[in-house]
């Protein structure tokens, strides 16, 4: 199974913001689409950093209140891990077990086309296996 | 595969706060301690609720930096999902997929006793797999 399939069964929505939105911004729209994470993007489609739920309750506790009115860029992770749709569900499992990291985008010929998160690809292991199970009452119902 | 073995290799750590804590104080607290989430209990060992990073971005969004000095009960999510040593983690899989959460309080005879995070899920199953590709290099070697 590849990260392809993930992306058939979620979608490619990926939500994007600008470098200099506000961190308030960015808790707002993490909260309308009920995503934990976001892509920071800079004017030309290149992809600055990353926004997790994460970051953003760091920067309270280190910063206070104050960082909500605080651009993006001063909380996000700038070195982003990307995936290919050709890679398979264990590998990016394993990238995000060592790495400590929950979301990925996915990235074909430099432009950004999805994003996976540890959700998603629980979610997807789960379907797999029920469909297995499916076609093996199946079969045994054929036998 | 069950929960205990996930609570074996991660430990039974599980960070507390009570219900009048501040929303600030869970954010240093999660911060500190490299975590999702946290539970929020009672005088007499109660759980009350479970305060994630998910539920403080919601709280920003909707309430702005005034939240942070509010009590955690207040942003919490009060019914919380629950899972025993015994469960498997396919069950825990499936748990967390359908009702879209990352942590489930582990609880014996009403007493807590871990907390395990999707992120312990994928990464014990990760370990599994690697188990049993190198019982199978094993076995190809003595061959």
């Amino acid at each position: 199974m590849t990260v392809n399939a993930i992306l058939k069964a979620k979608g490619d929505d990926v939500f994007v913001l600008g470098p200099d939105e506000s961190v308030e911004a960015a808790a707002a729209l993490l909260t309308t689409r009920r995503i934990g994470a976001l892509l920071v993007m800079g004017p030309e489609g290149q992809i600055l950093g990353i926004l997790s739920e994460r970051d953003i309750v760091r920067g309270i506790a280190e910063q206070g209140a104050a960082v909500l009115a605080r651009p993006v860029r001063v909380l996000m992770t700038g070195e982003v891990l990307r995936c290919a749709r050709g890679d398979t569900v264990a590998d990016i499992m394993t990238l995000m077990t060592t790495r400590r990291i929950r979301h990925l985008p996915v990235v074909e010929e430099g432009r950004l086309v999805g994003l996976v998160s540890i959700g998603d690809v629980v979610k997807t292991h789960v379907a797999e296996k029920e469909m297995e199970a499916e076609t093996l009452r199946r079969y045994i119902t054929a036998g």
